[in-house]
């Protein structure tokens, strides 16, 4: 199935307790289609970099079958740039910079030539970009998967609501779908956000895993304890571009199937956060990711027969 | 397999934003009992109490197939009693009270009968406490398991440290897995922990689930996500009690059979949170426990085949 992906390609400068990075390739879209690319390779990205953005970037994506005729140059603005810092318990940051540059006029073209795809995936952004993206789809997408953020939920609810009441999977993090909601209890807070609109919702929990809710089942799939992890930018979004990316490979988003996504999506999250930036994500082998997706079967399966 | 379960029997009074009762029955060994009720039949108990303890509290731990031959009752002091106050988030807890009562001199007595224990289960005690238990039994029970918490590291760490190493099984939460370790990750935290002695160490995440180490394997059972968390008092005693009461039940202590047996014991806590105090765990039956079990199968089972 084809793949269309919305989402920014930025600059990060990230530092960790491990070390600091200078400006560093980031954003949601590209870990997103690096991640879909071990699992797919008829990947559509649609977003804007500035003059500053290096030509080797877009080259190493396009190795990884991501089309970027979506991808708007604006050579005299500059390109997306973001600086955090973790503290050590690596589930907290302090963003230092944003800078927004060509975010902050963004108005995404989708390409003639991307019409028809069969999924689509909206990174976080916001809600407007992501609401007028699927105005320009003349055919809708089998599934929409819209991730987001908290901060669009203090600055532009109404054009958010709107978003999610037309997607099919909204994947955010528990605080979030605490924030949402108004619910402590996760369970509660899945039953409301599903009368939102959307069919799925994926509860992100980081170190402790993610969750799959539809109106009459849950998943748990947890995550894979790490010896180190060196940052985790990135990780969200890579989980989301193997999930919807493993989805691409096999045609088929039953439950089911988004059950093994999700797997497959924790296995490339857990690749990420072991380097910085998306220096993991640029190399992998097919054997490297499945040998990772074993670990996760090895690590929660037993065999209990009730009698 | 016979079981022999040393631990605290007490009284309780809770506060959760849910509600709070006055003194109520609890203490570690009544939920490690209660629970591995539910899978065997010859459950040993070594604890005291005061006068103040009712004779229906004892009938009913009777009922339950506890033996309280090990129950000392001081007629002329008081039951130990703890009272605390649950955050919002049910995760953090403040203590409010806590009288030590017939804790402050409690000398453990192994009766007779109990001898030849073949499953040793070690509540949270002071780690002196549980020594002398363990140097009161003639032959060395097949398998220790020894629960303990953040305030015995804080003020008893020898004897702590000399417990440790001559247990079997380890169980702690994570912020004690990374107390006792110095480690923040938690595979580096049990990579350290075993070698302080145990063989398996068991680390409790609450919400998040459980993770079952030994040297060369790892399992992570979820948590079941609940609509309501009422009172989590009890929820590790009752994950304790139902994993080593599977294990007696089953007679099996290896490695795939404590995978199944961090099932039951997760199963067994879901219900223990679903009210106050012991009120659930005194009234559960045989099918209740196997539909919930059939939930966290449902809840974590997937089925990938890798080419």
């Amino acid at each position: 199935m084809s793949l269309l992906v919305v989402g920014t390609v930025a600059f990060d400068a990230i530092e960790t307790p491990f070390g600091k990075t200078d400006k560093i390739l980031g954003g949601a879209a590209t870990y997103i289609g690096l991640a879909a690319s071990y699992f797919t390779k008829n990947i559509n990205l649609v977003s804007v970099v500035g003059g500053d953005f290096p030509a080797d970037n877009i080259k190493m994506l396009n190795k990884h079958h991501v089309n970027t005729d979506g991808l708007q140059v604006k050579t005299n603005e500059k390109t997306f740039f973001w600086s955090g810092k973790y503290h050590n318990d690596m589930n907290n940051r302090d963003t230092i910079t944003t800078e927004l540059n060509v975010l902050e006029t963004f108005n995404p073209i989708v390409p003639d030539s991307y019409q028809d795809c069969e999924l689509l995936m909206l990174g976080n952004l916001s809600p407007q970009v992501q609401l007028n993206v699927l105005a320009q789809l003349k055919t809708r997408p089998k599934l929409i998967v819209l991730d987001t953020m908290n901060f669009w939920m203090e600055i532009a609810l109404p054009q958010l609501m709107e978003i999610i009441s037309k997607v099919d999977v909204l994947t955010v993090n528990d605080a979030e779908a605490r924030q949402l909601s108004g619910e402590y209890s996760l369970v509660k807070a899945a039953q409301k956000i599903l009368k939102m609109g959307p069919k799925y919702l994926i509860i992100k929990k980081g170190e402790h895993g993610a969750l799959l809710f539809n109106k009459e089942q849950v998943f748990y799939a947890p995550a894979l304890p790490l010896e180190e992890v060196f940052d985790p930018t990135g990780a969200g979004d890579s989980f989301a571009g193997g999930f919807i990316g493993y989805l691409a490979q096999t045609k088929d988003i039953s439950f089911d199937n988004m059950k093994r996504a999700i797997i497959f999506g924790s296995a490339t999250a857990s690749f990420c956060v072991e380097k910085f930036g998306t220096q993991n994500l640029e190399g992998l082998t097919q054997k490297q990711v499945d040998e990772r997706v074993q670990e996760f079967i090895s690590l929660v399966q037993f065999d209990i027969s009730l009698v």
